[in-house]
């Protein structure tokens, strides 16, 4: 008789771990080598993104967050494509198979399926002796040819922007200490560095952008350099009133006490908000629905003709220089 | 005026390297955050497989090698499931940005992308202080409900291999040296070392398997220890002659030899064969099928009812017990 087990460490970790998740009927229990997404006349919007340890989440962020991230990342890219979720697979890099972090991260990777109705159709489970690695590729359905795309935007748009910008940047400098650890309060300290670990995707927003908005991208690297992305890629420019950019009162406390400048939270990164333009007689409707879905939305600025890089537009009508626009992995 | 590089270093890598490979109009030339696969009544087939340095490949193989297994480790996915390529997104986690490297690793996996039809959709670079690792997520397209599963093997039918079994775990060891390395001759070497670290997708076999296999799945873990799991999910158990498992003359060799065991071929991994099940009445029509399609097949054994582990019988009627059955990660 044949000895050993059957079942692999690797296969009895995802039975006991993701097998729960795997609740589409698709996903084949992850007793396959495949899942199945089956037509609808949708089109299929995929995209993947992978959080590495030590690079996008920190080796003690607690694992219920890194879950999160992992998939929310994703599902912000959907909404800002303007399509609806439909499932994701997982390809999780592990240096070994840590019960004390599978159970927390496999719980809160359900919960988040659930709410956000992605369910987990498939994956890979593999050892490394380097850091954690995440990559989740996710799928979300449009009507056909109905995703937003980065190009579109045209002069006389206005940009607008979801949410708040700046506070998951301050999370992170708050987890490596320094000085706006030393200046925020515990509260602040609490709210910024939970955006920076858990993001809020706007997937109450996709079908909105879907609507109305002419170019679409979640702001991921920093608002400035994803700006300049979508002009570049949509043949435009942009003006871009500082002042108008939506702050949280954490991060506008921080900037009016002199602890950051205004520079670093537009540049920085993890924001995981929806930057889009909205033709002008769109403006309102656009608005509306939004406050109808829950989501604030900012108009920060102008879509104009030419190739330039966006200009940046202060208080007092003058052009701020930044450093840099946002961060880039190499 | 803002100043800074709108492309930043990873757009600029992205743009320089994968751009050209990204055909597929659904790929919006990667200037966008996902892409599209469009309707065509067909089923999307998802599979994910990533492969980590130091795990799967060796930190000397060379990058063309790196990059084509990174794409055929799934698109062997697919074969074994029915399914045609539709296209991949590719997660690429690097230490830097080394020219040297990306510039053959990306020219042959445009290669293979081209070869086997199916093309970059998009991906994530990111960089990783750690080992060095591909994640690929490959789509394929069935008709409606026609993936073809692991379970469904009955009772009766005959159990079918595709190929030879045991080469890449050979490979493998010559690339660790040691006795098999010593005992190898120079082209015995270059065979068994190319069959690890470049598989050979059978996709001829896609449309074939999806016509006659009852269960199928591609043997990338070790046969014994994949037939185990294919036995499992379809409730039943299978009678190996182990005579019949199809070894290269290479193989046959070094196990004729003394050098290795047959037991360590059939629980070596990277086979990438496909491992089907096939009603005794299609056995005929399946394999004029391959042979027509230029790829060998053989039937290896019988699906027997049971829940035992797989029975593996030697030449004199003998069962032989295998110490482990296939290659786990954890």
């Amino acid at each position: 008789m044949a000895s050993g087990k059957p079942a692999s460490g690797e296969d009895s970790l995802i039975a006991r771990y993701f097998r729960p998740l795997a609740t589409h009927p698709g996903a084949f229990r992850l007793d396959d080598d495949a899942a199945a997404l089956q037509p609808d006349g949708s089109d299929i919007v995929v995209t993947t993104d992978a959080i590495v340890e030590g690079v996008h989440f920190l080796p003690d962020d607690p694992p219920d967050t890194v879950a999160r991230k992992a998939l929310r990342v994703n599902l912000s890219d959907l909404a800002a494509k303007g399509a609806a979720p439909a499932g994701f697979v997982l390809t999780l890099a592990l240096r070994n198979a840590d019960e004390a972090w599978l159970i927390p991260f496999a719980a809160a990777l359900g919960e988040d399926a659930a709410q956000f109705n992605c369910p987990l159709l498939g994956g890979d489970t593999v050892s490394t002796p380097g850091p954690l690695m995440v990559s989740v590729t996710a799928f979300g359905r449009v009507p056909p040819g109905k995703m937003i795309h980065r190009s579109g935007a045209k002069p006389g748009e206005r940009v607008m922007v979801t949410g708040t910008i700046g506070d998951a940047a301050l999370g992170l400098a708050i987890l490596k200490g320094g000085k706006v650890h030393a200046a925020a309060t515990a509260a602040a300290r609490e709210a910024l560095v939970g955006r920076y670990r858990v993001p809020q995707p706007r997937l109450a927003m996709a079908e909105i952008v879907r609507a109305h908005a002419s170019a679409s991208m979640d702001v991921s690297d920093g608002l400035a350099g994803d700006l300049a992305k979508l002009c570049g890629v949509s043949g435009v420019s942009a003006v871009i009133d500082l002042p108008s950019i939506p702050l949280s009162s954490d991060a506008r406390d921080l900037v009016l006490r002199g602890i950051v400048g205004l520079e670093a939270l537009i540049a920085g990164g993890d924001d995981y908000e929806i930057l889009c333009t909205i033709a002008e007689d769109c403006v309102e409707a656009f608005s509306q629905a939004a406050e109808r879905a829950g989501v604030a939305v900012s108009s920060i600025g102008t879509v104009v003709a030419g190739s330039a890089l966006p200009k940046f537009i202060d208080g007092e009508g003058r052009e701020i220089t930044l450093e840099r626009l946002s961060y880039s992995h190499f």
